[in-house]
């Protein structure tokens, strides 16, 4: 029925539009059918990342896969601002999380950034990625933010677009406000959040000399990374954004 | 050396002021002695919550317990804004963030509630003091935050002090943005985050019928409990708190 929304949301890797098939592999299989139990005529919401949300039927399920066919669109895609959000990896299980709570919070492009006083030299971008879905599949999101390779701040500053603003947060800088509203307006913008042991001072330096790069202060306590990402999207999206 | 803060922060459930011996039992001792390897003369940064932060030396030092004694206040008790923080928990792991993030983000008291649509019937109350304490260890608080015992949402909004304004945020409310900063002003303040299945109807009229509740939309995105509670935080703290 147009407009009622399934209760199970999957993230297909499929182009979705009307009376399209999309075939599912084992994994989604063994959720749907076996898990969840669905039949053949059971309703399940597609969503891709790009064609908003399908609402779809299944018409084929055994063990080692399926087949839906999408019928109505029940939502657009609904786009975030032009946001990206820069972090230092920490601890895994703290990585996984800003990944998790940069979807939920709107973030456009999540970009794992290496500093001096970063610890992690490498990341796992493919399970990054997978946590960026899973966000979007609770939180009934239609986009899904790409989760860019790791690269070195350094290199990412030097190129930066002339048109796009960053905000961002160190704990070194307690006392620092900058009023994000006093900031020139503009579209693009990036949040770029200190890593633990802050920035090194030539990453101040250049941070500084940048004149797309506004530096506000997230108060008072020191908050954890994860914190800090959370607490300065809000800000932005309140003051920036689409809240 | 006064002004020289400890790298090894401690809370502990004794006075503390200048020249004040303060016993540590045996889990702190096992952990300054053994795990951490200090030794008689080695400075420890303690807080209680109420007096601030000292620095202490060691006098002391045993697997069983140990002695120190405070030798300069290294920080004066910094208070958060006049702030408290509901929610209604959810599974564990994301309660125990809940208090740990809530504790970060500067909530002077964090009370659990039972709404209608919680599906937590208890809590340990120990467990998350526990996690109060070990945020205000690990991001250099001073003041550690009291963690209520459960009560029902209902029976608190029932006796609520009428000069405390509520700020609450309801996943349902999307689009029903009410600009925190057009609320009368006042130093009282608490922060209410719906459950993940939202308020009843009830609850929803009980709030609604209250002077001191306002609804405030945290954007287009719903979101997970745990990240609400800081979105929120960071919201009310930079708009009517010290950030």
């Amino acid at each position: 029925m147009a407009g009622e929304r399934a209760k199970i949301r999957l993230f297909v890797d499929a182009t979705l539009g009307a009376a399209q098939s999309v075939a599912v592999g084992r994994d989604q299989a063994n959720y749907l059918f076996n898990v969840m139990r669905l039949e053949n005529g059971a309703k399940v919401a597609l969503f891709n990342g790009v064609d908003g949300e399908w609402t779809a039927e299944v018409v084929q399920s055994n063990k080692r896969g399926g087949i839906l066919v999408c019928r109505d669109q029940a939502l657009a895609l609904q786009m975030p601002p032009d946001l990206w959000l820069m972090f230092a990896p920490i601890k895994k299980a703290r990585t996984d999380f800003i990944v998790e709570k940069a979807a939920e919070m709107g973030a456009a492009r999540i970009m794992p950034v290496q500093t001096r006083f970063t610890n992690a030299d490498r990341i796992r971008q493919d399970r990054l990625q997978v946590h960026a879905i899973e966000a979007a599949e609770q939180c009934g999101g239609t986009f899904v933010p790409e989760v860019a390779e790791l690269a070195r701040l350094e290199d990412v500053l030097a190129t930066w677009p002339s048109d796009r603003q960053i905000m961002f947060c160190d704990e070194t800088l307690v006392g620092a406000r900058a009023a994000l509203s006093a900031v020139p307006t503009g579209d693009k913008w990036a949040i770029l959040i200190g890593p633990e042991g802050g920035f090194s001072p030539e990453e101040q330096a250049q941070l500084t000399a940048m004149p797309q790069a506004t530096a506000v202060s997230l108060g008072p306590r020191i908050l954890r990374a994860d914190t800090a990402v959370v607490a300065a999207l809000a800000l932005w999206q309140s003051e920036r954004g689409d809240w």
